[in-house]
């Protein structure tokens, strides 16, 4: 297999004003402590940073929003590509900007807008390509911009209902990290049950579900570090004994043995491959 | 060992205002599918049923209200026994009835009044007595009344702010079955993260998350049977290989490496003391 060059940072996202269904209409507040591990794994504050606010439905005012975030922290080479259409992913500018990017950052919204506007177009290729095999070049994502980097991607699903077959929907994502199923808000909006399900599904796949405030820097396309204030949860089905999601009906109570789970926190280490766990010594420093 | 003759009915809860603040204030709708079994295990309509409303705040409204439902499923012996004081739980009537009901249901609301007004009083003790040695006596109880079957109880904690160390309280219930730690609104109130620090604090036992609508039956002591619309989740620590809430400190992300979950529903059992799981065929019917 080869070897991944890039590094991905998916983020569980951060302002949750409780409607769910207001989600595309949020402006995500990223946390400095998180942007700050972005533009440093992107090289630092001299990165061209592109920021895709695709999945928003307030484009503009999310853009200006990282604009914003990127130069607190001393960034000056922010560009905001707005793509509303899939014309609008194989122009020569947004070509252009993703092909000198050192830095890709998605916003949230509206997951399967990423899907139907970038997904299989030129920039998603080159988006793919350049994360194979450019050292230091990094894709960010928080919330839905998280979530669109599995390739089964939750595209959406009621926390209320989960448990029961078909509260979760499976839509295609970018396929960065094929191996896991991104979800996000995870502990505020209480998702285990659609990541369970999601997980119970694709069970040779692995769960992880980002607190807010919370992400993980994937490098090698395997070495996943947790960073920021919250926890990621880690569900893994290989080791389920039972699991009759192939055969339920839809509306029916699932039914799952031995499912493992992890919680990780910041500096936590997990081996996609291995599906392995390294804990931080309780004396480390917070990073 | 002593063999446990009596039999457990856990009940999640079912109505939810969606306002945790409110949930001493609440009315709990018992599904009769869940409340007939309780009368089933309690020898059947000429059982004696003793409701105990002392977790809520509207007692006399809840009691109505168990009254009406368990009538509607044509059991004439329903007395309502609201103990306001630990003087009330040595009183000649409270002891009486106590001694000869069938049936003992407690209702929702909060648990810890559960604790404070009955815990260590003589009806505890009669109530403990005859879990023990009576063929055929039932304790049931919902949402408050559930939890408080515990011995270590959770007695609160926000479901936002879980998988942080010190979001759980805790405190002593009845301890009918010491093995558990019983939560309820499992999936509706995402308590996913209160039930894995309780876990945590005590990896020996087995933490029960129950879904509104739905329980279990638990004979000798150890064999559980789900019943209800809804799912059970089973929280096993003896399997965790890092659990770091010990050293933490109050307010910080939590890490636990290796808990395994099973998620249960309709029909599928649990042996409490070989923490094995027994599901049912998925051509059997609704039980």
């Amino acid at each position: 297999m080869q070897k991944i060059k890039g590094t991905l940072i998916p983020i569980g996202g951060n302002e949750d004003k409780g409607i769910e269904a207001d989600e595309m209409y949020t402006l995500e507040f990223i946390d400095e402590g998180i942007l700050f591990h972005v533009v440093k794994e992107s090289g630092g504050v001299d990165a061209n940073i592109v920021v895709i606010p695709t999945a928003s439905s307030i484009p503009v005012e999310v853009g200006e929003n990282y604009v914003t975030a990127f130069s607190t922290l001393g960034c000056k080479n922010v560009t905001v590509l707005d793509i509303r259409s899939r014309e609008d992913s194989e122009t020569t500018n947004a070509i252009n900007l993703i092909e000198n990017a050192n830095c890709v950052m998605f916003s949230g919204g509206d997951q399967s807008k990423i899907t139907d506007k970038i997904g299989g177009t030129t920039i998603h290729t080159i988006l793919t390509e350049r994360y194979k095999n450019d050292d230091g070049f990094v894709i960010a994502g928080t919330s839905a911009g998280a979530m669109a980097m599995a390739n089964e991607m939750i595209a959406g699903g009621s926390a209320s209902e989960s448990f029961i077959k078909g509260a979760v929907n499976m839509y295609k994502g970018l396929g960065l990290i094929p191996e896991l199923i991104v979800d996000t808000h995870f502990i505020r909006r209480g998702r285990f049950g659609r990541q369970s399900e999601a997980v119970a599904k694709f069970p040779n796949l692995i769960g992880i579900g980002l607190a807010e405030d919370t992400g993980m820097i994937i490098k090698n396309g395997n070495d996943c570090t947790v960073i920021g204030s919250g926890m990621v949860i880690v569900f893994d089905g290989s080791t389920l004994t039972h699991n009759n999601e192939k055969i339920l009906k839809e509306g029916t109570p699932m039914t799952m043995a031995n499912l493992t789970i992890h919680v990780l926190s910041n500096g936590d280490e997990y081996d996609i491959k291995n599906r392995s766990v390294s804990v931080l010594p309780i004396e480390a420093p917070f990073i």
